[in-house]
């Protein structure tokens, strides 16, 4: 089954946003062991939308496309669509309804422009869209199928996931009616060394394929087998996986779904801590990443963004001296926030950060971050140097953080491999 | 004159790498006033690139490839050229010379492989590549012009730059030379309705055309000119602007790279005052934007996060009678928030926020989310509800967050278009 995706936008033409959705569907059809050969990019201009469905049919079994369905005269999907189909355009009454009751909880009117969205052409089945008001379509041009989603990414890639793919999976002559991937999680080792390392892995292993991802300062391992049943895809998985893990050792971290901060929640389940941050460079990044997890409250207390240094003296307590002898931007200061956001804060871990993110240098070099570390059983501090912008850099650095709490509160207090660690008890 | 762009690489496919080159060259593009309908990626794949060229040659002036003129087995964009244009490749004795003498100087030998680079199809120049080993070329398939330029960015954006886009403009018929867009933002409005007030200038506007972009809670209207001259495209954006200005009021809060935080900013610059936040729900997610631009220092003094209601109380200073009254999630304690917030951090102007951002329910319905500002003008409160998962509502509520305290600095304290806004003085 061949795939072709179809990116709707004249913003894309014009360079003003990168075609990601493009390489994010891409993606999720090789790991469904989709064949997937071409990919393109049209504007908003109903005869050229038109075209490249009909000469995406020459050529595919299936054909996503992506943007276009919003409720504004430039959105020309579904109308392209029905033209390519030789179909008329129909009113869905109901979907209609549902839109405007979906405003009036919102205690607001719907525009009249939101009932281009419960147009669809005839025939066309409705994908589901909770989090916007714009639905997705499934529908035939010829005999290829064709899906419209939506352009943003938060809407489009659920829809993928949740129904593209599965649908597609369900279609007869797959192959393998089961393609499993496992992602092995990592922190602390650059993507290139982590590829030297599994070199003749990646080379050897077909089934499962190896692949590596990178995303803020972690790097994915990604295991691919294609089987008949999920648990023949496992047992594939399993002997690699093994092999993984022992060349990379303390590096892995977790596997699949668990995220650094879902884990360090579980960690501190475990001993019946409450968890808190003192932030400067990072200004509250490592809070809102830990408040983004759902039911955050049973273990997060609060967090003090101690951005000018006068917050610093009167919120945290950091003592006038320590400021004075060490400086802002110093690993006794990191560890005088984290001492003093636990008193404030009543935590009893606390991570707490400082340091000088640019563009312009404060005290120390730029991408001179610092992490102090403290829970009931010590405190420790650490000194990281940081490549890139202000935004790459404290990105990596609220990653950093949680890492080395999380290292802390297993009682594994930071190796001393680099010279600049140092634990206090 | 069309120019189209075909990316070649099976690594786009499979989601390995996102196409930014085609952005990249899409925006020079623009720039140079070239029309560009079409951009596609095709994988390592002989016939299929061959197809793709031969498919550009129906509905294109130029094409540019991307990528597959490397040293490899898999690059295979020479061979497609030459065969999609009828014609053999020639060796090139100078070029391989060349190419010895480069590996010689930095004391390596060259491997055979990089021969293959030597290779052009018949009748191609050569564009040259200073920071690499892959030539780029500059042919002919029928009567579209071919360009092949190399997949790594920092080689193939000089070429571009350098060669090909002053080529193309040196050609006739080159129409306006000049594309240039401009961004109006507006919040607090949505898409449809946007699209509605602006339907009639949508329709009659050809140039500038008009577009709708909607980003995290922000919709933004492109207005793009095509003209002789920089100047020639301005005069025609100037009167559509206006119309669009004069529609939408106050929705409008800026253009192109005038962000809500740097207009903030300027804001608090002009009276003097400085900022902070105290966040329950958004979790840091306001001070790790304000914190995102460079320069914040200047007005950003810190933050507390009061996750839990103890910190509420003890930090922030909210009145147990307030909580035990009206509840964490009320405009009350919004509002004792801010003003706590203002006595804690030192701070003139404090944003606030309390809610229930789901999935669980907290006292109010999940996506009940309430924003307090406080000025040292006065201080006011707004309910709102926002739809969507804890990610969207967090992220809606932080951009709404930052647009009230935009507009209680400017003294445009929130209209009461809607019954649930009360100011206090």
């Amino acid at each position: 089954m061949i795939v072709e995706v179809l990116a709707v936008g004249t913003e894309m033409l014009l360079g003003q946003i990168v075609n990601t959705n493009a390489a994010e569907i891409g993606g999720r059809l090789a790991d469904a062991g989709l064949d997937h050969h071409h990919q393109s990019v049209v504007g908003d201009n109903l005869d050229r939308i038109v075209a490249a469905i009909r000469h995406a049919a020459t050529r595919a079994d299936v054909l996503i496309v992506t943007g276009g369905i919003g409720p504004t005269q430039d959105d020309l999907t579904r109308e392209a669509i029905a033209a390519a189909a030789g179909v008329g355009l129909v009113f869905d009454e109901a979907y209609a309804a549902e839109l405007e009751e979906r405003f009036a909880q919102r205690g607001r009117q719907m525009p009249e422009s939101n009932l281009r969205q419960a147009h669809r052409p005839q025939g066309a089945d409705v994908i589901p869209n909770p989090r916007g008001t714009a639905p997705g379509l499934r529908t035939k041009v010829g005999r290829m199928w064709v899906f419209a989603v939506p352009g943003v990414p938060a809407e489009m890639l659920p829809m993928v996931d949740e129904h593209i793919v599965p649908f597609l999976c369900g279609l007869e002559d797959l192959g393998p009616s089961v393609v499993l991937s496992r992602f092995i999680r990592t922190w602390g080792e650059s993507e290139s060394r982590i590829g030297e390392v599994l070199a003749d892995l990646y080379e050897a292993s077909d089934n499962p394929t190896l692949a590596f991802l990178a995303s803020a300062a972690e790097i994915k391992i990604r295991l691919t087998a294609k089987a008949a049943t999920r648990n023949e895809a496992l047992d594939l998985i399993a002997p690699v996986e093994e092999q993984v893990r022992a060349r990379l050792g303390s590096r892995v971290f977790g596997a699949d779904e668990e995220t650094v901060e879902r884990i360090l929640f579980d960690l501190l389940d475990k001993r019946g801590w409450t968890i808190a941050t003192a932030e400067s460079a990072t200004g509250g990044m490592i809070a809102a990443r830990l408040t983004a997890v759902p039911g955050a409250s049973a273990y997060f207390r609060g967090s003090v963004v101690a951005y000018d240094v006068d917050v610093k003296r009167t919120v945290l307590d950091v003592p006038d001296v320590t400021i004075d002898e060490f400086g802002v931007v110093s690993e006794e200061v990191a560890l005088a926030m984290a001492q003093g956001g636990a008193g404030r804060l009543g935590a009893d871990v606390v991570i707490a950060v400082t340091g000088s993110a640019g563009p312009d240098e404060q005290e120390r070099p730029v991408g001179t971050m610092i992490v102090a570390v403290r829970t009931p059983d010590g405190a420790a501090a650490r000194t990281l140097r940081m490549p890139g912008d202000r935004e790459r850099v404290r990105t990596y650095t609220t990653t950093a953080a949680l890492h080395l709490a999380r290292l802390a509160v297993q009682g594994a207090w930071w190796r001393d491999d680099r010279e600049n660690i140092w634990v206090r008890r």
